[in-house]
């Protein structure tokens, strides 16, 4: 059984020179090597606080997969399992993320370096609180919401004037939806400040819960200068608003970690600009290591772009990232894992069919405002496809039963997004 | 002319469709497109928020440089330049990087994405202070020094206890270097508190002053949770501390910013996980942007990798990238450009030829402490070694003529590290 006190990552490398010898390069840059022997090195030193290789798995050569400054024809691939001792940590996850994803992606005899994998120990997990909410916290604010979540994005995203912006959110309101979210880019602009857009959409969301009895939950983007953040999420809650959201990768772990410190609502993570250091296969950090620490970090939702979405990843690989938000981290309070892009009534069934639960929040922005009878029939259209893809019904003889019930939302919707 | 109000950006892309439409989908999903249309968009709004391609450079076909939903046998390859317009992001720094390197690195449609320059308006620089000592500033602080700064990382760089650090640390002041940097995989371990580092650093740099009269400066790495970092800030600061240290890719740039807007000394901004959005060529974003952005958050000092170091880019590209650093960002101060990796009497040479400026922060760490007379004589060898490339005079020619008027410091580095 492994030392409970080392994190262990695993890493998928390519080399000229064999796979043992790059990964002991590599664990000592990262630890307590140097590549000139100085004074004060000593075995002890270098037994306790040099990171461990403790498994090589050689995949085989290949072409390199990143540039360098020699250029080889061919490279030898492997997975490495390597061991840090927790002692150079701590329990601090700008620390953690420096040990195990800092310098060593620069390393010139490395041709691919990539963390696909981090395991860490009990004691790290738990000195980190998680989300707040997450899927327990964010049902209970939308008056015990069960089944997926269904959200939508204003749009469109950026221009829109105040008296515009009102219009769009008492619509959405007014359609019972779960969630409404600002776009990343939206942030506090001149032409409609966020002070503005918390004052008009908190108030048209209580307007709408007068009628519809639905509280809906506006995820207000607070990104910006950390000097405002607080500032900012005080006049969400002040306002009475219920949720609020960062884009993590630009932000930074660390701003979640400071932001769930004081926060009063759910912190809606975004992860735009995360494809950088995730999509290229031999470099950067896979999404099972990110959403580790953006739950540590205390993350509520965690955006997962979405199976049929416009974005790179395939849909075996977003299923994939949404089960691993699914995943138990410790003692800490699962996260919302956030489906968007490109999601409408023909993505449910695929999504339930891979992931095996209702457990989500799916964003769909076209699916919702561009339903031909409105932003109502669009929300209940995806509410139908949620319920035909749980209960294993063809999606087109589903949208017909219903529409010979009376209710043509689904029909509609399909009849323009797909699945006829 | 173009717009003062627009924010001008340098993509390469590849895309299986021409590439004037897939920039334009590009351009629109990171403004005011949508991809289903919905009511409120008007041509107005577009022709004010939305970003306008300006420039299509066609590079030919390739073969796709990332992996996406589907995998063309070829691709199309362009320049292309973007044009945001400044009122959808105002002049916050976080907002500005999930306009231009946010979403886009995950458009399924695009198989490279790469942000390699940027143009900022006039209006976005001087919102921003940038570096609050940058080259000046650090000189001043370093009793004036003149020429290519010298550094160095305290080695073992984890691992080391008070004792074993005091003396380390005592060592290289007593050097009479410029400056001492923790490793970025030093923060806040418990076997060696940064309080406790703060302390002994301090008090040792003192007491080297009274003998050498040289007052190094000790970049202490502050990185860590955010809660804590003006308290971290403080300690370095009232301890008599010239200099905090960021691992800026993992902080963030906003906490950079922030850093800026309460710090007495200089940021020594590491590069930690820079590489895991840079190195693949055809995704990310390049050095010349990002160090824009640090420069405007703040940072004093900017790693930049080293000529002949151990990490992947050429020596040309750090060349260029060190360039970069010291070409004008408004009426900004100028960073100190750090070299750091592999760094020794023999770099400055090609280092100077390439550069031309001695306007520098050189780190050596085995070229310091690895020096077979000790320290003193480390880094009077490469004071040696710069003094000798900026003069023009070939190295091992000047360290027999040094050696026969009897420094050898120059000599015995030159028998250790090469140039003999």
């Amino acid at each position: 059984m492994r030392d409970q006190r080392t994190i262990r990552a695993t890493y998928y490398l390519e080399s000229e020179i064999e796979p043992e010898r790059a990964a002991a390069a590599m664990a000592g840059e990262q630890s307590s090597g140097t590549f000139v022997a100085v004074p004060g090195e000593s075995p002890e030193l270098h037994k306790r606080h040099g990171a461990q290789v403790v498994g090589v798995e050689p995949l085989g050569d290949c072409r390199p997969s990143l540039p360098s400054r020699t250029t080889p024809e061919k490279v030898q691939a492997a997975l490495v399992t390597v061991e840090f001792p927790m002692e150079n940590v701590g329990t601090d996850l700008a620390t953690l993320q420096t040990a195990v994803a800092g310098n060593l992606f620069e390393l010139g005899q490395l041709y691919a370096c990539r963390l696909q994998d981090i395991g860490l120990p009990e004691e790290f997990v738990a000195a980190h609180p998680g989300p707040a909410f997450g899927i327990p916290g964010t049902r209970r604010l939308i008056n015990d919401v069960e089944g997926v979540m269904i959200g939508t994005i204003v749009k469109p995203n950026v221009g829109l004037h105040e008296d515009q912006f009102r219009h769009v959110v008492r619509e959405l309101a007014r359609a019972s939806i779960d969630l409404i979210k600002d776009d990343e880019l939206m942030t506090d602009p001149g032409y409609l400040p966020l002070q503005r857009r918390v004052a008009i959409a908190t108030e048209e969301i209580r307007a709408a819960e007068q009628i519809t009895g639905h509280p809906t939950m506006y995820a207000f983007n607070i990104t910006g200068d950390l000097a405002g953040l607080r500032r900012r999420h005080d006049l969400v809650v002040e306002a009475g608003g219920r949720c609020v959201m960062l884009n993590v990768p630009v932000m930074g772990i660390p701003a979640v970690a400071w932001l769930r410190s004081f926060t009063a609502v759910p912190i809606h993570g975004h992860r735009a600009g995360l494809a950088a250091s995730m999509r290229a296969k031999g470099l950067g950090v896979d999404y099972r290591v990110w959403q580790q620490l953006a739950r540590l970090a205390g993350a509520d939702h965690l955006h997962a772009s979405g199976l049929g979405s416009k974005f790179y990843e395939t849909d075996d690989e977003v299923a994939a990232n949404v089960r691993s938000l699914l995943e138990p981290l410790g003692s800490t309070t699962t996260p919302v894992p956030t489906l968007s892009s490109g999601q409408n009534v023909t993505t449910p069934g695929p999504t339930y069919a891979a992931v095996q639960s209702t457990d989500l929040l799916m964003l769909a922005g076209g699916g919702v405002a561009g339903h031909p009878d409105g932003p109502t029939a669009g929300v209940q259209s995806l509410r139908d496809a949620w319920a035909v893809a749980v209960a294993g019904v063809p999606l087109a003889e589903a949208a017909r039963s219903r529409a010979d019930a009376g209710n043509r939302a689904l029909l509609h919707a399909v009849q323009k997004f797909g699945g006829a």
